[in-house]
């Protein structure tokens, strides 16, 4: 039987709409939220449903304005009689509608939704037509012009594998070693969309958006594969093209062990 | 030659995001603006290109929280140095995001945005999916059920012709005749979406989202196109169902007469 002490790990998976956040990270200043973010949002209404505060742990930040589609996050919560489904709609219930919670299960109570997480897909959307629509704006970078696939998956390819990614690394990224693994980088097309999915073990600071102004950047330039290469060997950051803006960015799936999925049996 | 004192005659084709706007018509209260308006953001980005005061009739009115991918409006330019597409970026540059000129042309003199076009047409997007994501959400109505689409289409098939409409007119609806004749109104599947697109010469005052509602309602209550017939035979309201939320309509087109498209040879 469970004990009203034992408390269950609960992983979420949440889509929101970057637009009017300022990021997932909670900011407290004296003790005050100053800003709204999504991780804050997501805690009031834990906070509600627990009748007391309940910390959450996201898989990573995501940066002002840059939307998801499958963040993850998990909380332990001591409720027992309320299955795991049950908190998508009681939190559906109580978040605004640019948070919407799509999955709620019990997983094993050593699952950490950053520490645990083993892989983490973004996709970047680029709008190759002359005239956008308003509807689609929030959600895209608006380029205009039709760059050649070919050209920027050639580059893409030479990104794969475990490197040093100093290149991308936005100036005040903290993290020690700036070596990460990088799974699959390819463009796809998706209507009037060019779609640029990456996976990673992980990600540094802005490196997505760094890496699709580059990627741009440099096949507008006529660069080739051999100066993305360079580039990334350079650790040099003047060889990084520019930031693209975080609209288009889209946190889209964070993956973790199977055997961290399951609940312990009881 | 063209004379400063001619007036030309621009028709805008139009794409907004509704849903930080108090619908297409300008508010005035003793003289002030009151809400956010679309006619009133690009009647001001007008003034500003003009230096006067420059008004623009739009094809007709949407309401607030509905959008439009090509709404259609016209106004009168004393500018004569000006090709009738350069108002696309000028426009464009002093408007905010969530409206977009998509296209600028120099038509006949006696076109009227509202009174010269022939065929309006209209979407409506319905979610089918237990769970939506929070960038769906502002452009669609999550109904999440998947309703039959052959019922649903025999249904809207016998809304076409000429027929009186007060079934679906809503209550302060200030049309003499509620006439109107329907030329094509059908459901399609698009990805997770099923779309309602319907065309006629003019609608009644929330007359689609009235549509919309009524045969999803009768749908799921297993009614029939006889049915349908009958309700709009009855001239009663009560027959009608719920009306369908804002932020799943847009509207898509509005055509004019070929002839009235081009401007007069000078």
């Amino acid at each position: 039987m469970i004990q009203k002490t034992e408390l269950r790990t609960i992983l979420l998976r949440i889509s929101y709409d970057g637009t009017r956040f300022n990021g997932w990270q909670k900011q407290l200043h004296k003790g005050v939220e100053t800003f709204r973010t999504v991780q804050g949002e997501i805690e009031k209404a834990l906070a509600v449903i627990h009748k007391h505060p309940v910390p959450l742990f996201g898989s990573g930040r995501t940066d002002a304005g840059v939307h998801a589609r499958g963040q993850a996050a998990h909380f332990q919560t001591d409720i027992v009689r309320m299955e795991a489904a049950s908190f998508i709609p009681a939190l559906n219930s109580l978040l605004p509608q640019d948070i919407r919670i799509t999955e709620a299960t019990h997983t094993a109570g050593t699952l950490h939704a950053r520490f645990s997480s083993k892989e983490r897909t973004y996709r970047y959307f680029l709008l190759c037509r002359q005239t956008a629509f308003a509807d689609e704006l929030p959600y895209c970078w608006h380029i205009r012009r039709t760059p050649c696939m070919v050209a920027l998956n050639e580059m893409a390819a030479c990104l794969k594998g475990e490197q040093d990614f100093t290149v991308f690394a936005a100036a005040g990224d903290k993290s020690e070693s700036k070596c990460r693994c990088i799974y699959e980088a390819h463009f796809f097309r998706q209507a009037s969309y060019l779609v640029f999915e990456i996976t990673a073990n992980a990600f540094l600071w802005k490196m997505v958006r760094s890496i699709t102004g580059t990627l741009l950047q440099y096949e507008q330039q006529q660069k080739t594969a051999a100066d993305i290469r360079y580039a990334v060997q350079s650790k040099d950051r003047r060889y990084a093209g520019v930031t693209a803006p975080p609209q288009g960015l889209f946190l889209w799936s964070i993956a973790y062990p199977e055997n961290l999925l399951t609940p312990e049996p009881l």
